[in-house]
Order: structure tokens, then sequence, then C-alpha cells
């Protein structure tokens, strides 16, 4: 195998594409969102990556047979366009790997005349939380108003640090290759596996690239994932009164 | 020294030959296993596999001679077959080094026209046991067919978390490359060398390859751990009445 | 991207430049320094250096555009000369970056025929000061006589450890083209960022290069730094009597 | 700069010269016993080595200037032959990189046409010690035997996880390009920087190359590190009664 491997599984014609990205992170907000359009739609994988800067590491299907540590991009067709949804277990492992994963990723991209990219995930509050703001940063400031028109919010210092891994260089290498670039943030506890996040950001989604799509199943997850967060808050009351970072931490 | 260097020590004529890895893991059982057949059956060193992804260091023999960190490969003949054995004491030191070495391993055995492959290893329960299942993976549904025939056993989400290091890449990158191949993993506790369990996977080995092999040998080493387990029981009986992961975390 | 990308942006004719570096270190003393040069003195942006050693981030604006981690040379118009003033937020990510972006940095100083460099950090002294030696090294003996004059102070054994990271690479790789380069380290807590040892640094430079900068936006941040450090010395009064190490660390 | 650089600084005439190699370990027995050689003997300053895979630094001397990390290869003329001696403040700072370096190093020698290595080091015994043995490994049994009858001790198990970092690879590499080679480890508690230990080792090699050096400037050091142990222990037993590892850890 090569550093970067990239397969062609299929190569449809699209409809003036765009690149959304889900992969995991803050939340899993990310990458509910994009695996729920793949779901929920008319789709078909088109591209898989593999690399040496992913873990090395095969996953076990249910029925015993295994596949490696991969992205995938798959086709997804909407209304009135086609998508690109990158998705996956695993960011790259290890700095560089980060650049080479995503430079490869925006290759695949732009072999399909890819010229829009949405880089989904999720900025942690530190509190669980009912209403899920979508905070954004975007390459240029353009596209920014544009953004603003569908309300998702600009807020100075946030995310403080920036913004890391695939999300955030989608952005920076998707600029200097004279793509426009967004990350859309669901506001998100940084607790828990959040579907409600995931929702609020799509939602945005639709908005912008005039799409509707069913949230049954990500609504039927929330709730299992609010059961979880009533139990826990339960057992934290009747000890101290309030839910802990230490005791929430990554559930899901 | 090149970054991966296969060294040819003999190359000969090999029946049928399948690859079947050992290396160190959970519970040492592949590494035991794989040693296990080396020792018990007629077998004769063909390759090793230096590199600059093994660690840095020489391991000292009991003549004070000195051996460079590697990987062997042995030719094994068994009644109607042969095998290639791959065991050493290291896995590799990184993960793209964990990429490069199974590409190594891959490339020796296909050039004794393998085509199929066993990597073998343990899968942590968590606690001391009395039977030993062999759950198993492997690259397609027909070998999986043909080992649960064998008694393996392929479990729903098990391994958690999928099959890491030189094992999972054995099957990731053995697929690319069009082999069939199985990771066989013995239960084991996870806290002890576990001759037991390396027995459980040769079992199942000795079934799918129609051979038989002398167990006397790993079941004194089994004894040996027994009473180092019972001994620790005992003591921890004397605190607490049960064994904690502490006291027991690889001994061997 | 490549593994090193120079972009560069402008090409003035610069006169008899120096390069004067001042990335993130101890007190950020170095990053102040630089900072302060450049904004305070006609500038222009001449490099950006992208990298795969800087970390896979994009930074956010106030206005919601973001921008790839790099580092930046600018051109600062001096009274007689002309300085390259290196600047940004982030050191390289490993060992061999730290080597590669420094070849770097040197490459693009020498493409403006750069002789001399200037690397400006801090040493930590471990506690609270009222007054800021210059500790300084550097690649020849009549340099060290030269700064000496200028109030420089040159100890044995310090710095302890010697001087890593960019700083001590801009010497170590600079004499090895035959480059005359030095490191002016500020002496500085080490607790707290620190615009009055940035100062003590810059006097000396004012002194060695021969120019003036007002230093009243610097005052100010240093008055603002006092108010954090007598608020936190107040509390401490009110615990223990003194500043401890772990609740100064590295405020700013 | 390269990855690896080979300064020549000197190319003398050598008699029938060994690799004698003493870089920073337990106790820092090797890098005592080299540099004590180097000093006490007419010596000439023949290759250095940089590399990114040592540190990102520069030293600080006393006069104030600066010297880029590197390994140094020093021309020692003894009675009957002469020495490379190789030594230096750094191992490397990755796996690779000692594979890398050692590769360097035996370059280096062999352009020399070195056919013998002796690695200089220490191994721990873990207690505070009267009497220094020295204990072996060798690339091949005539050498072992050759050290025995030197007084050099070879153990079963010892030392117990094999040789690692520049010294092992001496001895696994060396091996590997037809040369042959020994690590002589002094015995030393590992708390300590151990000159008597690296007198232990150093009396092995005057028997073996067959020539003499004065230990007078090692004996202070010895004394002087005695003195220190000593106030340790004063202090421990106050306290406990027994040094503690804690308390002794690489004092020097």
């Amino acid at each position: 195998m090569n550093e970067l491997d990239i397969e062609a599984v299929a190569d449809p014609d699209l409809r003036d594409p765009v690149l959304v990205e889900g992969l995991p992170g803050v939340g899993h907000v990310g990458k509910l969102a994009a695996d729920h359009l793949v779901e929920e739609k008319e789709s078909e994988l088109v591209r898989r990556v593999y690399s040496e800067h992913l873990p090395p590491q095969v996953s076990v299907s249910d029925d015993g047979t295994t596949e490696l540590a991969c992205a995938e991009i798959h086709a997804v067709e909407l209304e009135d366009r086609d998508l690109l949804v990158l998705t996956g277990d695993h960011q790259a492992s290890d700095n560089a790997g980060h650049y080479r994963l995503t430079g490869a990723f925006l290759d695949a991209a732009e072999s399909f005349e890819v010229e829009t990219v949405y880089a989904l995930g999720g900025v942690p509050t530190g509190e669980l939380m009912d209403e899920y703001a979508v905070v954004g940063a975007a390459t240029d400031a353009d596209f920014v108003a544009e953004l603003e028109d569908a309300g998702v919010e600009f807020r100075e210092d946030e995310p403080a640090g920036g913004i890391v891994g695939t999300s955030g260089l989608l952005l920076g290498l998707g600029e200097r290759r004279g793509l426009r670039a967004t990350c859309l943030m669901g506001e998100t506890s940084g607790y828990l596996v959040d579907p409600k996040s995931a929702r609020a950001v799509l939602e945005v989604l639709e908005d912008v690239l005039g799409f509707e799509v069913n949230f049954d199943s990500l609504e039927e997850r929330a709730e299992e994932m609010e059961d979880v967060a009533n139990k826990i808050q339960e057992m934290e009351n009747q000890q101290s009164g309030m839910p802990s970072d230490e005791n929430l931490r990554y559930i899901g």
C-alpha cells in the first residue's frame, strides 16, 4: 500500500456537487449529521481513502467480515443538486497525516469539480443545553455574510484555539486551492454524543443548500441519549445536585 | 540499513503454504501458539525482517551473543502441507510502521505463493476462565462459514474496537491484495500469559489445516502459569477475596 | 501542499536587512517583542511559511474568516535599515519539523541577503522581578563582545540546557550557513506573559541596530499584566503569603 | 541541512583503529569513560555528525558561544594503536533516528577501516555498590570468550530487556556489516553519575586493547559524587534510614 491510496469505487456524473465532511469529533456532531444524510437520501459510495496515517486496524462487521480503516466519500442525491459526503470512523493519527489526508480528500472532491466545502462539527459549551445555536467560520467574508443570513452565528474568539483536524484543514488547505469552505459547528455540551446538535447543523445545511431531510431516526437517537443523560443526572442529583464533567465525559 | 530489510535465509520449495502469524499481543496467545508450532514441528528459518520501525535494540542470548530486533518467518512442515510461521518479540513501534512491516510480511509470504493467512491472537474477557472459546473474523463470508464449521465463534460487536496491529492489517492489507485472511482469537483473561488459550487456537488450526501437534510442553507451561495465578489469588483472597486487575496485569 | 511551502507575498528591496525572530516561548517575550516591531513601524508582509510540521488547524478572526496555521515574515522599515521580522502563533510540532522550518526561515532570509540573525526570547528565573537583564548567546566571540558592549549579559551555564526550538536552531543552523546569529533572552518569571521583559529585549535591539520605537502600547499591556499579577498575589497572600508556581503558571 | 550530515573535520592516518562509543545512558558510565579517554590522551576531532534526529537545540559554552547539537568522533592516540571515540550529549530523539544515526556512525568508522566496535555503558543494579563488575554482550562467541579472559562477566538474562539505543544498534547493525562488536556495561546503582563504574569499564578496555590511562581526574570526580551520595544518605538516615530511589534518581 502507498502512504495514501484513493480507491475509485464509482464515477457518477454529479449535479453541482459540494463536499460535506463529518468525521468523528466533539459530540460526534459532524459524524452523526453526515451519516444521517448518507442513510436518509439516495447515496452511492464513490471513493475509499486508505492511509498509513489512519490507525493500523480493521473493524469487524456483524457478519464477522473485516474492513480496513478508511474514510469514505459518498455521492448523495438531493432534490436539486448532489453532495459528496465524507464519512469515517477515524481522524488521522498524526499531524502530517491530517495535512496529507485532507489533501487527498480535496483531490477526490476536485475530481468531481467541487467548488464549495461544508465541514460539520460541534463546539463544546461545557453544559447540557436546550437550544442549539450553530456557530460558523468561513474562508471569506462573502461566505460569512451568506451563512449569517441562514442563521449561523459568527462570534468573536469562538471557537477559542481555532478549528483543528480535518475540519480546520478543509478550510485552510481548501482556501489555498481557491475553494470556498465553511465549518458549521453545532453547540453541544461536549460530554455526550449529540443528535440534537447534529439536527441543528443539518437544518442550516437544508436552508443553505435547498433540500429537506427526514429527522425521525435522529430524533429517536436523541431520545435514547436523553434517557441516558437523565439517568446520569438523577444519579448525580442523589449525590451532589449537579452533573460533573468527570461522569458525563463522552457517553454515547 | 534500509527502512525495511528482508533477509532471505533459505528458499525451500513449500507444499501449498499458508501464513500463520503469532506476534506479541493480548495474553501472548498468538506468540505462544506460533512459537509452539516452530518448536514442535520440523522447521527452518527462511526470512528475517529488519526495520527502523522495530525498537532500536538487540536481545542478548544465554551465551552472551546478541541479535538485532527482527521478525522471523519459518517454514514449518506439517503432514500434508507446509506453513510459513511469522514470529518475533516485537510489534512495530509506530503506526506507519505497522502498515509497512505488514506489507513486508505479505511480500515475503507472496514470494512463497501463499494465498491464505491465519493471524493468531487473544481476545480479553477481563476474568479468569475455565473454557476457552476461539473468536474469529475473516476477510470474506465464505471463510467465515468455513471457520464456523470448525467451531470458531463469530460474535456481533466482538472484538469491540476492531483488531489492531499486525494481525488486523494482515486481514486489511491482505484482502486488498486478493488474499483470504482470518484472525483467530483465543479468549483469555488478558492478565496472564495464557498457554491454554494458545492451545485452543491451535486446536482450531489443527482442524482447519489437517494436522496434529503435541501439546505437552504447552501444558507444562500452562501448569506453571496456573501455579502463578493460584498464588496471586491466594494472596488476594487473604486481602479482599478477589483478584484485582492491578495485581494480575501481565505476569508471564 | 508540500511538506514546506514558502509563499512569496511581496519582494521589496530592503536596506541591509537582518532577521529578527519572535515565535511563542518562555513568557512570550520574543513574540511580544517581534509583534511590537511589526505593529509600531511601517511594515509589509513578505512571506508566509506553511508546513505539515505546524499544527493542523486554522485560526478564526473576529470577522469569522479563517487562516491556516503559518509563520509570517514581515519587512519592517527602521530609520537607517530594514528588518525581516519572523512572527507566528506556533512552534514546529515535532523535532524534525524544527530543523526543517528553521531551514525554510533561513532560506527566506537569505533570499533577502540577510547576514545576521537576532532570535528573541525569554529566560525563566522562577520569581517575579523588578529589573530585567537581557542574557545572550551568539555564534562567535566577536558578536559576543559587541553585544556585551550593548549591555547584554553572558553568563556561565545559562541558559542551563541550552537554547531549544527555532531560536536555538537559528543560531545552530545559521552558523553552519556562515551567518552571524545571537539569541537575546529577557529575564522573566516564566509564569506570566511578560511585556516588560519584551521591552528590555527591544531596548537592546534599539541600541545594537540604531533605531527607536514607541513603547506605549507595550507599557499598557504590562500594566494590565501587573494588575493580573497583583490580584493573584493578593489572593495568594490571603492564603499563604507567597505566589506559588502552580497558580501563576502561564497566565496571559 | 540534510537529515544526516557528517562533517569531515580531519582525516588523519590511524593505526589499526577500533571504535569506542560513550553516549549518555545509565549512570552516564559510557559517556564518562569515553570523555575521559579523549581528555587524557592525545586526541583530535575528526568528524561531527549533525542530524534532524538529534534534539533541536544549541548548547552554550562558558564564553557565550553556541554549538549545534551533534555527536563527535575523536581520533585518540594510544601506545600501540589508535581509537575512534564517539562522544556527545544526546541520544537520537526517535526510534528511526537511532537506526539512522548509528548507521552514520558506522559509515564514519568504516571510512577509517574500523573492524571492531566497543560500546560502553552502564547496567543498573538498583543499589549503591562497592565493587563494580563489568557485564558484557558481543556479536560472536569468539569475542565473548576473549572478553571473558579479560574479566568481563557474561550472565544469563542480563541485561534483561536487551541493550537499547546507540549501544545496542552498534552491535546489531555492526554485525550485519560484518564488524565485531561488544557492549561493556559497568554495574552502577542507576541513581548517580558513576565515575567508578566508568573506571571499571576503562580498566577492561586497557586490558583488551593494551594501553594505560591515568585515572586521577576520574577519581576526583568519583570523590565528589561520593560526597553527594553521603550527604543524601545522611539526610535519608535522619528520616527513614535508607536512601530511596526517588531522592537519588539521577544526580550528577
